[in-house]
């Protein structure tokens, strides 16, 4: 833990945008859902590369990005998931996984680019799609195929 | 493979740019390289979303991601590296791994809104980038803690 760490701190994501623990993540609404289903998957330890995480951190970690991107995927009828480690601005392991919509204003750029008003849920449909993405993860048991 | 998408065909990225297999991926120095060192990782073969491949595929392909990575952290002197995984205009799996470095003009910002004149390598300083690179990787047998 880093104290200094807004992540490791818990002041970012919001708890009430709390989606699931994936076991060595934990899944967080994004608090702009201009593009509907926006979620960060946040490392619950600190760490800043991922070659920084042992080779089984590593692989635990990308099941649970890919078992996230498919609920993604399956809840919002994507066309497509944009998979993205940055880390500029909090250099704290966190993915932010994107569904790309048919309903997209710029389907070939990047979300970073793309123009648009922040768009912030009421706490009954924030409710709503927490438990809505919730409600597709974990459906295979663990080891699954 | 899929005969209409430019990865698999070998339309993308060019073989000038290759620096090495790495296993389920191979790794090209992406064309632009305005951000220093910015490559790409190509998946063999023909996938759009992680949640296709299998969980040793998956394991593999982020332990190659990772390799490289750190590779590109220690040749460049990076600050932070970006590993990010789009496909929204060629939806074959490849993963953009950028290295930001201390004379980057916009640190806090992802690569994609940063203007700038694209930046092509003359053929000797591509091949001598290339190497550079290469020399980095694989200095781990693999395995190795």
């Amino acid at each position: 833990m880093d104290v200094s760490c807004t992540a490791c701190s818990g002041q970012w994501p919001s708890a009430d945008y709390r989606i699931a623990d994936c076991g060595t993540s934990l899944a967080y609404l994004f608090e702009d859902q201009f593009f509907s289903g926006w979620t960060v998957l946040v490392l619950k330890r600190h760490a800043t590369e991922l070659f920084q995480l042992s080779t089984n951190e590593r692989s635990e970690l990308i099941e649970e990005v890919s078992m996230v991107g498919q609920a993604l995927m399956e809840v919002f009828h994507a066309v497509k998931i944009n998979y993205e480690l940055l880390g500029n601005q909090l250099p704290h392991i966190h993915w932010h996984l994107i569904p790309r919509l048919t309903t997209d204003p710029a389907p070939r750029d990047p979300v970073w680019g793309i123009r648009h008003e922040k768009q912030t849920l009421t706490p009954t449909d924030l409710a709503e799609r927490v438990a809505l993405v919730r409600s597709r993860l974990f459906l295979k048991s663990p080891g699954s195929p």
